[in-house]
């Protein structure tokens, strides 16, 4: 089994993977693509998966066979194991647990070429609804505080296939970036008695400069101090903490957004690699006395996703500094990305 | 002019490049591989760089032509300018300064091939102390909080030239991941009156799991909470704030281990590209009521040099979340450089 371990200096908890038995010639190699012919994702393919986990299947077919639109299986190399207890422990002045979890595989569509930008709304709106659904049901495990979904696409951005498909790995733990956020959030709500992430949403629709789409509810920017060139972050306008709170139709909305901004990227900047992830409250469990507990619910918390796109190799001792060099101004991000490409505007209007 | 941003709700200043009127194209591409047989870092092509900063020329030869050991020149692309005033300013709740900085490369050696492997532990030596003569003389800028040494090696790892080189940027901000350190360094000593990182050395010569490399001076351990495969982290063993307090002789012990490090690292793993970064106290100047003051001097740190292998393309959502997953054991990864490489060992002994 894996292990969750926290750095004794900055609080960071990290997983380290169970296989054993390594040889450094494993790490002298980039990974091999796979082949697109035996993608184990395709329709047809269902066999090759684990057992799925939740499907939608309009036709009313059976499970692990075709007939799906959006089909969630448990991750085939799992980094954290479902089953077992989390005996937490120290070693010394470390800390440890086991690395327990749940990793699954959101396959977002039977067609292997069938991307976000290619799919039409409803289609995009049921692949979000996959996401609320695992999430929901992952929240009923007490031992998860939070879900992670996210997606990389492209080799270089971590996809090791190329067939649509997101991922969620739930949590025995909040990731630090989330939890410093949650924390900003709840200075600021104490402070001032209103929500950080409305007062900026606020300021980027009165100054437009990094407003790179805007619908009815939601709006999506290049954030000001991006750390990414065309790093890209979409708010819903109306404040809520948790993107599992949406309406039927805000979702139908996000669909639209995500296809817009998606497809806005892929032409523009030529199909670059890109990952993207949702920030949402916590699991909101009363459990006060935890250590990351949030209340029953992170209210002053605003649920948001953050794109971005993999298009230099620059990003390396920044994981030493947490200091980023970004070559490109966000105003100058947001200004190409704001037309729409011809061909997504052909579709739409 | 560039500028520095910061992040409203996470405590992260950004460097935001001056460079504008970017089309779209510029990101499809990889950047391109440079010509070795133009290298501007070469012995002969002084001209090619801006006028040097600091030299050892050992033969008393004159500035900007041949005879040096190791050279250090302005940045011909620098991220900031040493030139101007902050003006820190608001813009609307965001923060912001003028781009203010230095931003170095120190050229290593006259030798295209020579890395710091093949290079003698007295020439490593002269690497290390243009380091430290470089920090000495920035921190007497006053405008300057940190002083950021690290070298990107291999194109992954983000180095547009492969001629031997590590690179400086003088920041008026104290990088976040620093700050964290010395902000928990503080808190353990308030609490137990010991440093954390002399804990650690202490516990991790005691099991001795994740020790890759010990001296009388140094110990290079691969950490308990690593994040990426291969990680290391090399530590002084006296307790020392500062990089640049370290004695003639602790200077070449540190050559010595760091040759050996990379040097294994190049053997085991097949010359993978890396980025190390060094940890050192900030600038200590008596400016008490500054927001990131370490008092005259921040004695509770304990500097030390951090070794990130890219082995993997596994971080990117990494970036958006604080969350990392290793698929190597560090005590399997310390077990596998624990041998010194036979060509290495043959030169050694």
């Amino acid at each position: 089994m894996s292990q969750l371990r926290k750095d004794p200096v900055v609080d960071r908890w990290v997983i380290i993977a169970a296989e054993r038995g390594h040889r450094p010639s494993d790490f002298k190699a980039e990974p091999a693509r796979r082949d697109e012919a035996s993608c184990p994702l395709c329709a047809g393919c269902e066999s090759r998966t684990p057992p799925e986990i939740w499907a939608l299947r309009a036709d009313g077919s059976a499970p692990n066979g075709p007939g799906w639109e959006v089909r969630v299986v448990p991750n085939k190399f799992p980094a954290l194991a479902i089953e077992g207890a989390l005996e937490r422990r120290g070693v010394g002045m470390y800390d440890m647990m086991n690395g327990i979890g749940a990793h699954e595989v959101i396959i977002e569509t039977p067609d292997h070429y069938q991307d976000i930008p290619d799919s039409d709304e409803p289609h995009v709106a049921k692949v979000l609804t996959a996401y609320r659904e695992r999430i929901l049901d992952l929240r009923r495990d007490t031992r998860f505080r939070y879900v992670l979904v996210f997606r990389n696409r492209g080799e270089v951005a971590g996809a090791s296939l190329s067939h649509p498909h997101s991922q969620l790995i739930a949590l025995t733990i909040t990731p630090s970036l989330v939890k410093q956020k949650l924390e900003s959030g709840r200075r600021y709500y104490r402070e001032k008695e209103r929500c950080i992430f409305c007062d900026i949403i606020g300021q980027e629709l009165d100054t437009q400069e990094r407003v790179v789409f805007e619908s009815p509810d939601f709006v999506v920017v290049s954030p000001f101090a991006a750390r990414f060139p065309f790093e890209l972050a979409i708010y819903p306008k109306r404040h809520s903490h948790d993107f599992c709170l949406m309406s039927q139709q805000e979702i139908g909305s996000l669909a639209r957004t995500l296809k817009q901004v998606l497809g806005r990227l892929r032409e523009a900047l030529g199909n670059p690699p890109y990952n993207y992830v949702l920030h949402t409250s916590p699991n909101s469990l009363p459990r006060a006395g935890r250590p990351d507990y949030w209340g029953t619910l992170a209210l002053d918390f605003h649920w948001h996703l953050e794109i971005y796109p993999r298009l230099t190799r620059m990003a390396g001792f920044e994981w030493g500094t947490g200091f980023y060099i970004n070559p490109v101004a966000p105003e100058e991000a947001a200004s190409m990305l704001k037309s729409e490409p011809a061909a997504v505007a052909a579709e739409v209007h």
